[in-house]
């Protein structure tokens, strides 16, 4: 079929399904949902029909976190996660017992090697011509690279998804994803897509889990539950000290690299709490604390009303601590989850991939201006055709 | 304007204009041709309506050619180059007077950092998502991928073109570029796309370069005219022992990397030349003739039949002493260059990638199995829309 009929095509289906693929910055799978999504932005409406959390091999893992890579390193990644991915799509497609050709299209962030907003340079593996390759699906791929192009930090994406998904007439919005890095989407009652707002609040998961792999030797790599965190106490002093994090000072636009958030800092707060007689506990309730914080704050700091709502996502929303915390610090605020609203908090980032595919392949954009800092709205993505 | 709207129009479009740019591995400068095309493969033609030779900046040679490159220099120089490309595309359709929408779409094959195809791995720098937001046109890049995906080499590329361009219905063609590394392609006498055998014969310019920066400290680039060779004498101690290279005696399919080729070897070649009491000349005769006799070798040793013509294109086609030492080794065959067909030499590979982004706009596949040794025909390359 010419691209052309295919697209043709795409744009009179009633209902559309995609697969949205999506690696965090820490790697922990490649989360695979199957998306019935209906219409465009800003009236798309979305059913998640699948997910699929497809493990991360501990060579491709190795491989990622070489602290050394050279340029054939990663031509190599590119093509292994590429490999990667492709083979989550196809066995989610085979969950659920779908043919290829009932799905129109594949939206693939890859695997982020580095991120450079400073000199608008980004590089994401997981070759898309590869995932196109082995499902004969059209397959969109590298969508910051456009944003960053006209002039964005590249991040955050998920804004004109959320926008679409959950904006309110009547009721102010925070859409929270809890990553390895946390962001926010600013969603005013009855705001338009200019009124948008969206940063990364800084840490997610990624301080807790670097504690965690810290204290255990890297036996363990997540406090699952937030159950150590709960029964330890924050420390006033060091959690003061992190909060006075460059990154959680500086204003929006903003969008963080795990980088930016050093986990030599976990190690050394870990040892002198040690050396003071602090229990585990007390050092995962700090981390716990200062992400929680860090989020609470961003909001008072940076947005300009509160929120009646906080709908929160990502791998995050599992640390009941976290949750807690939040609660505690953002007393006047309903937090809840994606799950309120039909789509699993995992799979939030895959769902707003698959939303910015479909807007790619019907030629309108995807980044929100007002979040990443671009000069426009762009289409976002590269097409590769089944 | 939709994608699919833009796609139904480009392909009702009689005649169509690209803008094909291409940096080859010795990266002497950004090439862009400005190409008229109508139909598409088998039956295509194309009429070059500019050619340009855009210079790359020192700071980006530099950073092309440093010896140790980081995850974050390869995100960097991908950028620079993307800018540089798009820099190259807009200073050509301004040296032609044309408006920006006269331009339907750009095949950019962008700058090779490395090729690895024993992993299925290659990457070329130059973003696309800058050239389409620079130009506001639809771009076509990063073509290897897909036929590595495919199980291919990723290389040669252009005999797809070289087909729907030169195959004769009486005429055995061998359409040989010479680049940094030299490619031929075989196209039999009224033969079909099956027909087309293609590989990397071996080195281009890129020994010769090579040789000229050691003995000039790297004041002079390239053996201008041939002049330097035409006075020397090649010893065929050293020519014999060249061309018993691995690469030079593998059968195809083949595709050779600049590494592939080391210079140290030439180094080392002219270094015992010299305390030979051999000339410089008979150094840069001896390296010419390397590269002339492992092109009449691969004809020889690799295709079904000699041709009756040879149709010369790339850098190479200014060495005249390189072209008389092909046409003694070929005293049978007729070598004319590709300005007897309308194509500038210089401008050959920017072509045949408007050929092949000009198949991938309309859905078609644009390798030639037989030549990269893919398992089947893929469409190649990402689209950017405008």
């Amino acid at each position: 079929m010419s691209l052309a009929r295919f697209l043709a095509h795409y744009e009179a289906l009633p209902e559309r399904t995609l697969v949205g693929l999506m690696s965090g910055t820490s790697a922990d799978a490649v989360t695979a949902a199957a998306v019935a999504l209906r219409g465009r932005v800003p009236d798309v409406s979305v059913r998640v029909v699948g997910l699929r959390q497809h493990p991360i091999p501990d060579e491709v893992l190795q491989r990622l976190f070489a602290p050394r890579q050279t340029v054939a390193d990663v031509a190599v990644l590119n093509v292994l996660v590429g490999e990667l991915f492709a083979e989550a799509a196809l066995a989610l497609i085979d969950e659920l017992g779908l043919a290829r050709d009932q799905v129109q299209a594949i939206a693939s962030h890859g695997q982020t090697l580095v991120h450079v907003p400073e000199q608008h340079a980004t590089l994401q593996a997981g070759e898309p011509s590869i995932i196109a390759e082995r499902t004969g699906i059209c397959t969109v791929a590298e969508f910051r690279y456009r944003d960053m192009a006209a002039g964005g930090q590249g991040a955050p994406l998920v804004p004109l998804a959320d926008f679409a998904l959950f904006c309110d007439p009547a009721k102010n919005r925070a859409v929270q994803n809890l990553g390895g890095i946390a962001n926010v989407t600013w969603l005013p009652a009855g705001g338009t897509l200019d009124d948008v707002i969206a940063f990364d609040t800084g840490p997610g998961n990624c301080l807790i889990d670097g504690l965690m792999r810290t204290m255990t030797q890297g036996h363990k790599q997540i406090d699952e539950g937030g159950a150590l965190a709960a029964q330890g106490q924050a420390d006033a002093k060091w959690l003061d000290l992190f909060l006075d994090h460059e990154f959680l000072r500086r204003p929006p636009p903003k969008s963080a690299d795990l980088g930016d958030f050093d986990l030599e800092l976990v190690r050394v707060v870990y040892r002198a709490m040690r050396d003071a007689g602090q229990s585990r506990a007390d050092a995962a309730a700090t981390i716990t604390a200062v992400t929680a914080h860090s989020i609470a704050n961003a909001y008072r700091d940076f947005l300009p009303a509160m929120p009646d709502e906080v709908i929160v996502g990502g791998g995050g929303v599992h640390n009941l601590t976290l949750l807690n915390m939040l609660r505690e610090r953002l007393p006047e605020v309903a937090v809840l989850t994606h799950e309120k609203f039909g789509i699993p908090s995992a799979a939030k980032e895959a769902v707003a991939f698959a939303v910015l595919a479909n807007e790619t392949l019907l030629g309108r954009p995807g980044n929100v201006p007002s979040a990443t800092g671009a000069r426009r709205a762009v289409p976002l993505g590269k097409i590769v055709p089944a």
